[in-house]
């Protein structure tokens, strides 16, 4: 078995490909959904008169917030429009957390020690934030509903230092799961012995199906109206972005929060910037429209995607659906399928893969500082390459898991 | 003669104006210079093939990066390209030091105390900045040469809690002076009891010049050639921005540091951003092309500004050239003319402006603190209102400084 293995690897990578699953890229042909929105701005002015073109406006145009309040689940007065990216955002937001502290809090830098907690796998940039602040992250295991939440609560109630938790609640990154009602409602109106504990909701693939029909959608419940009705209105911080809906390289980018976090947002934004990019925000509301113009959209992206992931998904039933320790996610949204692969075999398998010319998210990444514990968990975003390739590209990872597992004696 | 003023005011109330000189907004016609921007993007690809519709891309593609050395006057591997804002630039800048310490150094937020030098009149949106992260900021008058060198070094040399200053080397904001090379000199060499002290060098203005005869243009020696040749090449960072160029509403900013500064912070806003708006980079590329377009577009600046400067310089000259008390700088660029009146007059001038329909930017806002001690400054900042608009302004501001300076006896 193993030079049977051995041989198709080595033919393999004979073949020189060049094929990267590394990143949830969206692929050319989902750009060209959005070239239109280069073209829409002959007259540059907001509803309200105002000259996109000139300074102002710290918090969005009117519009994008009508706009951006559709994928926040929100009310347009509680959402802030930014710049290109809502990774920035959520820096910027635990930034000044940690300089300034939260609604008269202890500013977190001056704080002996901060935790996160930080649900696996998760994403990785998620974590280099929390990392590059110096804070002892602490995982905690994702099962089909969510982070387990009774090891949430436990950390939560018993730990002032425990500041916060990243969260992508809906198609999460890379396992798709979708966090269940129960969940954002534990979530909610669990314990907390720090006052200013943060839940950061990065609902970064809010409208981002891969089924038109609402039965195959997965929904989730807002965590804004879940907090205010436990009576804690400002626990949460809610992210969203245009970046796979239009253009990753010139999107939009706007977060939600209660009217008294978003005060404190705004004046200490204010001293950081006197507006974001209006034009790119106009452009964005006259190409999307509505809910309904953002619906239509995504469903041309859920064509493009749909046959990816079903793709993925047979490959793995056909090349693994009889590994032992191979299991893997099916979400039904989002940019991700999560693999895990048996114990001591993700690293190995991520570079034999390289090896052959397919590039892989490094194992690891999907936990904080880097290092899953069972060396099992290999993220695979299959959004990038175009079908054919991804075709490809399965096949070597599927013959790569096998040979990792074969050189280890896992294999049956 | 307070009868005639009041008589004079009083007539200038009734007419309901509604003209604002508060902020260096530019006017409307700067806007249309650069409308032909926002239709540029036929092929949004970079010249190394990168397309700029997706993600990627930290620092700025080449092309902006050639470009934006040209303004911050350094080589392209030096610069960093970031999004709409310079001034997002440097707060980001400020609160990494301020979380991470620079190069090894106590980031800040750990100290006991940390202070900033001001200049003065400087710009009231630096010194929120070091207002909003607590820093005890230092006024420093300006001259006719920069800041007062002696009492800069005296700071830098005597109290290790002393990490930076504010500077607008190019026709200051609000003076319109220019550093001479001997400030940009002894900045580079003094003494600092900090070893992460740093020079904030905010050239905003670096092409705006009124004139385009060179003879009658400001230049300014570069601070990072003399830092490396005083032995401190990591003192400073640069700052620039097309916001006066292009569009204030969306332009692009960017920064230029040693190499040492450069590796550090893009291995830190490698944890903010993944890339920031790559198609309004190649927008300015294709717009503005290369150093002669650079100079041609902002010869159609000058063109459009030079009058609106030269009006105000003479209404001052008619209006308040005999009232003791009171002077003004003759900026050769910039955005600014900066105004001294009689002490104490400067709250009650800008007052009866606003009553009588004329918005100023807040007297004091040149101060730290928003404390002008002698209640004296005040900032014209004449670039938004068109030039009839601009006249009746100024002779609303003459009468108003006249009355504010007879309500307290000081008119002979």
């Amino acid at each position: 078995m193993n030079e049977e293995l051995l041989a198709a690897y080595e033919e393999t990578k004979s073949l020189g490909l060049k094929l990267n699953m590394a990143r949830g890229k969206p692929g050319s042909d989902q750009l060209e959904l959005s070239s239109e929105i280069l073209g829409v701005l002959e007259n540059p002015v907001a509803e309200d008169g105002t000259d996109c073109c000139n300074y102002g406006v710290l918090d969005g145009l009117p519009e994008a917030k009508r706009l951006m309040a559709i994928m926040l689940d929100d009310d347009p007065e509680n959402v802030f429009v930014g710049g290109n990216a809502s990774l920035t955002l959520m820096y910027d937001t635990i930034a000044r957390f940690h300089s300034f502290g939260s609604l008269g809090s202890t500013p977190w830098c001056t704080l002996e020690a901060v935790k996160w907690i930080c649900p696996v796998p998760g994403y990785d940039r998620h974590v280099a934030i929390t990392e590059a602040f110096g804070y002892e992250m602490i995982p905690v295991t994702m099962n089909e509903n969510g982070p387990d939440m009774d090891e949430v609560e436990r950390l939560a109630a018993s730990d002032a230092s425990v500041k916060g938790i990243w969260c992508v609640p809906k198609y999460s990154n890379p396992s798709g799961i979708t966090y269940s009602d129960e969940t954002v409602r534990r979530l909610a109106q669990m314990e907390c012995a720090a006052n200013d504990f943060r839940i950061v909701w990065d609902n970064a693939y809010c409208i981002h199906h891969l089924y038109d029909d609402p039965s195959q959608q997965d929904a989730v419940i807002d965590i804004a109206a879940a907090c205010k009705e436990a009576g804690n209105p400002n626990r949460y911080v809610k992210f969203a972005s245009t970046s796979k809906v239009t253009l990753p390289g010139a999107g939009v980018s706007a977060f939600a929060a209660s009217p008294e976090n978003m005060d404190e947002a705004r004046m200490r934004i204010g001293v950081q910037a006197i507006g974001h990019d209006k034009l790119n925000q106009l452009r964005h509301v006259r190409f999307l429209r509505d809910e309904k113009g953002l619906a239509a959209h995504m469903a041309k992206h859920a064509a493009i995607l749909r046959p990816k992931f079903e793709l993925v998904l047979s490959k793995l039933e056909e090349g693994l659906g009889h590994v032992e320790g191979c299991t893997w996610t099916a979400p039904r949204g989002g940019y991700f399928i999560s693999l895990d692969v048996p114990e001591g075999c993700a690293r190995r398998t991520v570079e034999l893969c390289k090896d052959a010319g397919v590039v892989l998210t490094g194992a690891g990444a999907t936990w904080p500082y880097g290092n899953d514990p069972k060396d099992s968990n290999i993220r695979i975003a299959p959004t990038l390459p175009p079908l054919g390739e991804l075709d490809q590209a399965m096949d070597v990872l599927v013959l790569c898991v096998k040979l990792a597992a074969a050189e280890k004696g896992l294999l049956a």
